[in-house]
């Protein structure tokens, strides 16, 4: 039985599910000869750690109590009923997940999970890479900060896994992968990466007013707290960078064309989330109305797509034939299609749900 | 750099441009710190074999002239131009190559190879699984055999792959292992897995007869020289059985309900190909052309299509509806949609080329 050792940061939404799946799995990864040993869980300000990792985990009942605090909405540090276990707070964090790095990463090829949605793991993950670590990433904002972080993230490419950033579970880094080191060399990526733009484009098709499917969007958690989050286009313009550096591109995101869906004027800067919805959101409804009619009128539809190909790298919305892979895409499925020597013609499509923390965990 | 011994049994279409594949990707491989080392090639007969398997290997300019000879129609048995390597004949083969396995199984990890479409293999196989082989199976007979044998070949999980067994170098295998050891049980997977079948369902849909349909996919080279081969069904039958062990089910060929688009009476024994073409198939023209109108009359379309579900495993033509990833299949591309507990109401699709020498290579 091989044993990993596993210390997770992040435990939103997807850090909390991915230790529900590794309890759940516990029989499964016994039969395909593996235990994950979980040594430490961190959320922003603190860690909790078994007592000595290089013998010692945090038991599973120990990880489900993590769990319960965490989704009460309260912080590790507060809490001080783990037994033998420690609990470090924020100074001690990153010098303390170093030290276990140092510790375990040559001799075990320990993993660092990164559930976060932080840009601050940055320089603890980098370390890790040189410690002899694993880093396996849901985060996005490690790989699409300065290309040297990149770099180094990615110098060891078998130990640094990153399937959940882009399209959740779906296997779209690692079919990628797969085609890149077959030889078969990619020059066109087209997709559409937002569960919440997709549904809202191929909403506002039926004639449904913008504004009010934005808000409906909102009502049924498809989005951030703030529309504004999904609207701006950056989190799909993070999603295009790390496909576009996966394929060889030594590009930063400010070479990432992003249109964003609504103006710099009604931007979180100049008016609170309530008056968006409510009084900014209702002026776009017009505009759009107008794009989808223009597109209609000569059988296309709209769609939010990312497109890499060549040096152009775009997020924005793009006029697409309405029996496209793309063109067909309802509501919140995420689509990719991949065009390759192999690829040519017709692409590789994967499509499927690209959200939610269930398949996110489990990619 | 890691030097890994490679051994190709078979030199077909798919063998061949595999040899292409590895000379022309020695730079990528360099980058990722591998080289193939290629110690042996077999044909059916014979294979042509580095004089000390440990430390020499055929060169590249061997390989392409093995590339050569072949395509020619030649076997390697009649060539004695190959300077240092040897040419061993069929008696010696199966003890030639278990000698290479033996020496190099443990200490190298060498890659046995399967591009050929023979079920004489096996023996081979099984055998190199124990010697500490890795086997890599494009040909899905070895999968297909008894119970026995498939659990010989896959007991060391981490030491088998055979993407190209199933839609050549779609990443259908890889994602389904990928879903399984994530802790997602998948219990539902359907989809269109012959080029050929496809073709000539979504061709018949326009109206075309399906003699005339099946004589232009052979003009086209899409289907065997007896197209009965792929009409039998037996080709998607077998991957149904591929798909179906991997998600655990203990079954064999015979538990697979197959649907042949021909009556035994027109089969191999019964009438030369030219006969069947010309006499046979007409006579098939009318009961298709009555099942599209029926389908159709439910907005639906036929679809030849292989599903596994519970304990149902059957390849044969279904009636699905026109606008699924099914029904919207066009021409020769492969689908399959897996559902699983994180892919329920929307299954993750996987589509795109399911066929062809060079993507079966890079698979």
């Amino acid at each position: 039985m091989k044993k990993i050792p596993l210390l997770l940061m992040g435990c939103g939404g997807v850090g909390r599910q991915l230790l529900h799946h590794i309890i759940a799995c516990r029989l499964l990864h016994s039969k395909l000869g593996v235990r994950l040993r979980v040594v430490g869980v961190c959320d922003s300000k603190s860690m909790v750690a078994a007592p000595d990792a290089f013998t010692t985990e945090l038991d599973d009942e120990l990880l489900l109590q993590v769990c319960k605090v965490k989704s009460s909405g309260s912080s590790l540090q507060n809490l001080n009923n783990f037994g033998e276990c420690k609990v470090f707070s924020s100074q001690d964090l990153a010098r303390k997940v170093t030290d276990i790095a140092t510790h375990l990463g040559k001799s075990t090829g320990m993993a660092l999970v990164d559930c976060s949605a932080s840009s601050e793991t940055i320089g603890v993950l980098s370390q890790a890479v040189d410690l002899g670590c694993c880093v396996v990433l849901a985060n996005k904002k490690p790989l699409t900060s300065s290309l040297e972080y990149y770099d180094k993230l990615v110098s060891q490419p078998r130990r640094i896994r990153h399937e959940s950033t882009v399209g959740a579970g779906l296997p779209v880094i690692a079919s990628i992968n797969r085609i890149l080191s077959s030889g078969d060399p990619i020059y066109r990526i087209v997709g559409s990466l937002s569960g919440t733009l997709g549904f809202v484009m191929s909403e506002v098709e039926s004639g449904k007013p913008f504004s009010q499917v934005v808000n409906a969007a909102k009502s049924l958690g498809y989005t951030e707290p703030d529309p504004r989050d999904d609207l701006s286009g950056m989190d799909v313009a993070r999603k295009a960078l790390i496909l576009a550096r996966l394929l060889g591109h030594h590009i930063n995101l400010d070479s990432v064309k992003i249109e964003s869906l609504y103006p710099v004027e009604m931007g979180p800067d100049v008016m609170p989330v309530e008056e968006f919805l409510v009084n900014g959101l209702p002026l776009l409804d017009k505009d759009i109305k107008n794009r989808i009619d223009k597109a209609s009128s000569s059988g296309n539809v709209l769609r939010y797509v990312c497109l890499i190909e060549n040096s152009r790298y775009e997020v924005g919305i793009q006029e697409l034939p309405r029996d496209s892979a793309l063109g067909r895409l309802r509501g919140s499925d995420n689509v990719l299609e991949i065009y390759s020597r192999c690829y040519k013609t017709q692409p590789l499509v994967i499509q499927g749900a690209g959200a939610g923390n269930d398949t996110t965990a489990a990619g």
